[in-house]
C-alpha cells in the first residue's frame, strides 16, 4: 500500500525537455538563450563565492531592488524564487485548496496541470481557437468560477502574445490571474506592468525568469511582480533561503547590465525573423512569434518523423503533441502537433535548416 | 476578503535567524561553519559559470553519485534539493493530506510546525523530558496514528543525539519517519545509514545538508537519502530544475574533498569541547553536544538579557524560548529558554567569552 497522498500517486511526473549533458548537440529544444550572460555575472558570482559559508539574505533585498527598478516599482512588489517554477508552485500552494478550480489555455505550457494535480486542485483546460485566439463565449462561465488562471504570455508553443484587453477577460472575479512572462523580454513592445496599476491589478501576478532573456537557465532565478499584499502572503510559503547567494548576486548583475541583455535580444529577434521566413519558404506554417522560439507545422504533417530525423543528426528541437486541442473534434482528429524550435545562433539555425533541407531533398 | 487559503492566513511566517549582511559581527547564531569550503568548490563553480545559459541536469546525476558514494549506495537512493528545507517541504507535500498527523519533538526545530500548517496537516508536539530524552509512554498513541514524524538528530537547540533504538520507537506503523541530520557530520561516531537497510527502513527518510559541515550555507544544497521507491515519489514533487548548475558542481566538489571537510570538523569539535568547558566554568549548564553548537542555560536565568548584551557588542548568538516545554506545568513555569551558541573559530569563541565575562564582572 502506498503511503503517498493519492494526489501524488495519481500525478504523472512532469517531463522536462531533453538535456543532453555532453557537447556536440545543436540544442534548439528548451528555449535557452544561445548567447552567454553578461560578463558582470561571472564577476559577481566569483565575488559571492568567498561568502558561501554563510547564509544568503533570506529576502534577497538587493536583487529585489534591481528587479523592481526595471518597472519603476518598490522592492516589496518583487518575490525572487528558485526559478520561475518555484513561484508557480508557491501560487498553487497559496490559493488552491482541494477542489478549487485552476485553468490555463490549451495548447500551452502543461506544467500548470501537473502542479494543480499535486495540490489537489480541479484543473481544466481552456481550449484555444485554431488561430490561438480565445473562445470567450465558451470559457466565460469557467473563468467566473476559477480561483487561479495561468496564462503564459507570449504563449508556448505558439509564441503569440495576447492583448491586455484579452487578459482582463481572463481575470476571475474571485480569484487570481497569473501572467507567466517567461518570454516577455522578447516581445516587440515590452510593457511596464501597466496592468498591475489598474484597480483589478491587486488580483494579478506577473512572473518573470532570468533563464531566457538574461541567458541564465543554469542559475535558477525568477521573480514574481505583484501588489505588496499578494507578495507578503506568497512569501510565507517560500523556503526561508529559497535563492542562493550566487544566484542573487549573479542575477542582480545581469539585470543591471541591460545593454548586454538588449543586444542579445536584438540578435535573437533578427534570427527569429530569418528562421520564420526560411521555414515559410520551405512550406511550413509558422506563427508570428513574440518569443525566442517559433511554432512550425507542415500541411503534410509528419512532425514526429522530422523531429527524429533532426535528432539523429544531433539537432534537437521539441516535438509537441496536444490531444483534444481542436474543439468539436474527438480522437486523432482533435490532435494538434508540431515542432517548437528555439531561436539559436545564426550558425545553429543554419545547421537546423540544412538538415531539414537534406531530409526533404 | 482574503483570496489566500485559510491555511496561509492562519500560518505565521517562519522567522529565520538574524542575517546581518554587513561585516564586523561575530556571528554565532545560525550554525554556519566558520571555515571556508574546499578550494575545489570555487574551481568547480568557476568552471560551471561558463555553462549558465543552459539548464542544469534536472536529476543532478553526477552529484547524486558522489553523495551516494558516501554511504555505499546507488544514486537512486539520493534526492538533491535546494537546501534541506526543500526536501522537508517535499515530504510534507508527499505524505500529508488535510488533517493528517505530523509530529516532532519539542523543544526542537520549529520549522516543521510551520510547514505542517501550510499543508493543512494536524501538527502536534512531542514534549521531551527536561533531560532531552523521550517520554515514550506519553507519546506512543500519537506516534501510532501519525503520518509523518520529524526528528532532528542531533537535535537543535540541545545538540544531543538519540540512539537508533529510540528512533525506531518513533517510526509510525503506517507512516514515515524523517531523521533530519543537518548536523550529522559533527557526531563523534557518524553512521553509514544502517537504519535504512532494516526492513522498517523503507519508511525512513534521512535528510542531509551541505550548509553546515561542508561550509556551504550560501549555496543551498541538501539531499535526502531513502529507499528508491520513496525517492521516486518525492521526485514528482520537486521543481524540474530544483538545483542550479553551480550548486550541483560545487556540492559535488565539496563531497569529493572529504579530507577538507573532516579537517574543519576536527577543528569545530576541538573548539566545541573548549567552549563547553569554559561555559561550565562560568556556571552555565551545557548539554553534551554532538553538533556544531551548544545549548547553554544558567541557573540564574536572564538569558534574554545576556543575548542582548552580547548583541550590543556585535556578538550574535540565538536566544530561544519554548513555552509549554515542561510537561505538567502551565504558563511561565512551562517555559524553557536559553542560548544556542554556534561553534565558531577559536578567536570568535574567545571574543564571545570575553564579552560574556565582562558582563558578569
Amino acid at each position: 500500500m502506498s503511503l503517498f497522498r493519492p494526489a501524488i500517486d495519481r500525478t504523472a511526473a512532469y517531463v522536462p525537455g531533453e538535456q543532453p549533458q555532453e557537447s556536440g548537440w545543436v540544442k534548439l529544444n528548451t528555449n535557452e538563450n544561445p548567447y552567454p550572460p553578461s560578463p558582470r555575472v561571472a564577476d559577481a558570482i566569483a565575488a559571492a563565492t568567498s561568502r558561501l559559508n554563510i547564509y544568503p539574505d533570506p529576502l534577497g533585498t538587493s536583487f529585489r531592488k534591481a528587479a523592481a527598478g526595471l518597472f519603476g516599482l518598490d522592492a516589496d512588489w518583487i518575490l525572487p524564487a528558485n526559478g520561475s517554477d518555484e513561484n508557480l508552485t508557491i501560487l498553487l500552494r497559496a490559493f488552491i485548496d482541494p477542489g478549487d478550480v485552476v485553468l490555463s489555455p490549451y495548447p500551452s505550457y502543461i506544467l500548470y496541470e501537473t502542479l494543480a494535480g499535486l495540490q489537489d486542485g480541479r484543473y481544466e483546460r481552456l481550449v484555444l481557437n485554431p488561430d490561438w485566439s480565445w473562445d470567450f463565449d465558451a470559457i466565460a462561465a469557467r473563468v467566473a468560477n476559477a480561483k487561479l488562471v495561468f496564462v503564459p504570455n507570449p504563449n508556448s508553443p505558439s509564441g503569440n502574445r495576447w492583448s491586455d484587453e484579452d487578459l482582463l477577460k481572463l481575470l476571475p472575479p474571485h480569484g487570481i490571474l497569473v501572467v507567466d512572462e517567461a518570454y516577455g523580454d522578447f516581445c516587440d513592445q515590452p510593457h511596464r506592468m501597466e496592468l498591475l496599476h489598474r484597480p483589478e491589478g491587486k488580483r494579478i501576478v506577473v512572473t518573470r525568469t532570468l533563464s531566457k532573456s538574461y541567458s541564465l537557465a543554469g542559475l535558477r532565478l525568477g521573480f514574481a511582480v505583484a501588489h505588496p499584499e499578494l507578495i507578503a502572503g506568497m512569501r510565507k510559503i517560500k523556503e526561508s533561503y529559497n535563492c542562493d547567494g550566487l544566484a542573487l548576486a549573479g542575477g542582480e548583475a545581469a539585470i543591471l547590465d541591460q545593454a548586454w541583455m538588449l543586444e542579445n535580444r536584438r540578435k535573437v529577434l533578427a534570427t527569429r525573423a530569418r528562421l520564420t521566413s526560411r521555414l515559410r519558404e520551405a512550406g511550413f506554417h509558422v506563427v508570428d512569434s513574440q518569443a525566442n522560439f517559433v511554432w512550425a507545422t507542415h500541411p503534410a504533417g509528419g512532425h514526429k518523423a522530422i523531429y527524429e530525423s533532426l535528432k539523429s543528426n544531433r539537432v534537437l528541437v521539441r516535438y509537441m503533441r496536444f490531444p483534444g486541442a481542436l474543439a468539436g473534434k474527438t480522437g486523432d482528429e482533435s490532435i494538434v502537433d508540431g515542432l517548437r524550435i528555439t531561436v539559436g545562433t545564426d550558425p545553429q539555425v543554419d545547421r537546423f535548416l540544412e538538415v531539414l533541407a537534406s531530409r526533404s531533398a
